[in-house]
């Protein structure tokens, strides 16, 4: 990285572990070996994990049966025991190494958040306690996911959090290196488990992998990889069930754009919701999607189909959510129907949403009728339609989502 | 309490509930029913929780998973995720029957511990925070058991240390009232699991209070009677599966006295270690027992028999400790063996004590001899003897230790 820190000519380097990356007890230890080896090369090293696989949603189970939708301070309470169980358990496997580590929650590591609880935004990171803990000989164990507000309660960062805190703490402390340790060996042109030709990138950009995150990539969510691009923090996404490099994320160079295609996605977990009728007047698209931001819901695709029918214009409003946000969406919908007048909302979880990524895509025509067209000869219905300059996306039926991403991947990619 | 605080005219009530009164999700539930009761006659709740039973010591599993002696910064990091789910919970179920409820962890609630992890003691609580919480209208969940120290360090208190909160708590927010919830009607005469003929106490001094907690009586350990004691906190020990009054421990009254004997205990949890040919000489016993304290090793019993043999003058010495510090003391023994010379180190994990209270003995003679006159009569070998102006403790045989009870309770209270 360009401010990259040379004290006593050690690298710094920020390392994340994902859930199943320490899933168990000899997990844990692989991982406190792993970062031995680096730490016998003088490097200085800070360790983010997430909570133990498993864990968080044992843990929303457990709150769902006090009560169906938990209120959010306290969920958040609650979920940040899951990576402060981690870390305590990584500091001890690196003790039985014999090597010095203190274990610090988000709070500790001087993670600052807004106070959207269960999403919250990370708005600084005052490091000096990890500094200090580092140039006294540590490794730095810090939880993943979660921080605190100025006013002192705890938060959590939402789906993804933990690559975000590690991305986060690799811009703060200045590090040399950011290493995301998954259980792949880093991305593909499509999830190899559905795709068997799919390939591993040796690199891919930040916009690229913007796309590919943001569509259901199962590898890293779109916000961690929008804050390295944002503050120029080059990661690697690697396995940590091997040595093998992995790929490597940074700011587009020009023989990337050779490529049309860069990969193939899938995601199944966005839910579609249909408004039937909506009066077609100024200002009720603005009116529906304030109320469903304000209560913190993301909204990904939109299409607003022509007006029809006779009488007062109306047209119908489709857009895609998370799913689990379904529950929270139809409050909010049903809350502003009196005022804004639409006959019926329809939910459809069925849903998958293709996608095909690349830069090249940009100077080469003709990528999305030959998407289209592949799909056609699959029998696959496209029900929405969204695209970027560098990404095309369909939303189609979840059923036919892996037969789709297959043909798509053979035309394109092999 | 004398310092009641009353404004408002509502009474502050700090309630405990152990880990089988929030062992699942029902009993949370229950719990927060109670509270409600309360909370309806206008009352301020401040609710300390424990971990939900067999929590710790999942965790404590894992960690030795990790490492057979855990480290102590890590370990008390890791405990700590146990009351914090409570917290969380507690607070969900409170607000699922629409009560304001809001959880702090021991940090948030302002207690401020020594740095001796896994048995921190508690050197102030700011109550700012509680305070305002509860003038806001909220109950508040405070997590037993921990706390942090001056340098941001989470802690915990050790054994016992959830009662210690919610009594340090009730004193420094000057409560009305402390109860402290557990799966019995009160304080009894003996463990009614192993007497059949133990009756519960409507009363009982501090000083009883203390002799039969540190002697095992599972109902509270002593260090938070005594903490009671010297902040003058009257507290309840009731049930939290019934409406039952249960025992008020309080400073003693005059018309205790009358009563020879208040209750017979049996305590399971101490080992007993002999040193063999210890030299006898002066300084020898203190740097022993120094060297335990250091360590923070907590010593009950002592006895050292006479000096025997030929050539140097040596004694043995034998001293009780709890069985989970067994591992550390054997550490901290060998470590001065060649320093203090004595020839071999004897450990005993199947020993058992078993001790008869009461203010009322110090003004009726022969009541040692009356217990001796029963343990032999019951065939039971003595192999230690302690005593106290309002207690007298054996050291027993383990496996004879329920029989032992039983005769003697027969002999003082039946």
């Amino acid at each position: 990285m360009a401010n990259a820190r040379q004290s006593n000519f050690m690298a710094l380097i920020v390392q994340k572990y994902g859930g199943s990356s320490v899933g168990n007890p000899e997990r844990i230890k692989n991982v406190a070996k792993r970062v031995a080896k680096y730490r016998a090369k003088g490097d200085q090293i800070v360790v983010v994990v997430s909570a133990m696989s498993g864990v968080t949603d044992n843990l929303i189970k457990l709150a769902k049966e006090i009560m169906p939708l938990p209120t959010e301070r306290e969920m958040d309470m609650l979920l940040a025991t899951g990576e402060q169980t981690t870390i305590a358990l990584t500091a001890m496997a690196l003790h039985s190494l014999d090597l010095k580590a203190v274990s610090l929650t988000g709070s500790q590591a001087g993670i600052v958040t807004d106070d959207v609880h269960t999403k919250a935004k990370i708005q600084h990171i005052a490091p000096k306690q990890v500094h200090a803990l580092l140039d006294a000989g540590n490794v730095v164990i810090v939880a993943g996911f979660q921080g605190q507000t100025s006013a002192g309660h705890i938060t959590t960062l939402g789906r993804g959090g933990s690559d975000l805190t590690a991305i986060a703490l690799a811009a703060a402390l200045k590090a040399d290196l950011c290493q995301i340790y998954t259980d792949v060996d880093g991305v593909y042109t499509a999830d190899p488990r559905i795709v068997p030709g799919a390939r591993k990138l040796d690199e891919i950009s930040y916009d690229e992998m913007l796309e590919l995150a943001s569509l259901g990539a199962k590898v890293m969510q779109s916000r961690s990889v929008e804050f390295a691009k944002n503050f120029g923090v080059i990661f690697e996404v690697r396995s940590s069930l091997n040595d093998n490099p992995g790929t490597i994320v940074k700011e587009e160079t020009k023989n990337m754009e050779d490529v049309v295609i860069r990969g193939v996605s899938l995601d199944k977990h966005q839910a579609k919701v249909t408004l039937v009728a909506v009066p077609d007047q100024p200002g009720v698209a603005a009116r529906i999607f304030k109320a469903l931001g304000d209560a913190s819901i993301n909204v990904d695709m939109i299409v607003q189909n022509i007006s029809h029918g006779a009488g007062k214009p109306a047209t119908d409003l489709s857009f895609t959510i998370d799913k689990p946000d379904l529950l929270k969406t139809r409050k909010v919908i049903d809350g502003f129907k009196a005022e804004i007048g639409y006959r019926e909302a329809i939910a459809d979880e069925n849903i998958g949403k293709l996608s095909i990524v690349g830069v090249g895509m940009r100077s080469h025509s003709g990528v999305a009728a030959k998407m289209f067209e592949t799909l056609a000869r699959e029998g696959v219905n496209i029900e929405m339609i969204s695209t970027s300059e560098i990404k095309i996306s369909v939303v189609i039926e979840l059923t036919k989502g892996e037969q789709a991403m297959k043909a798509v991947h053979a035309a394109f990619l092999e």
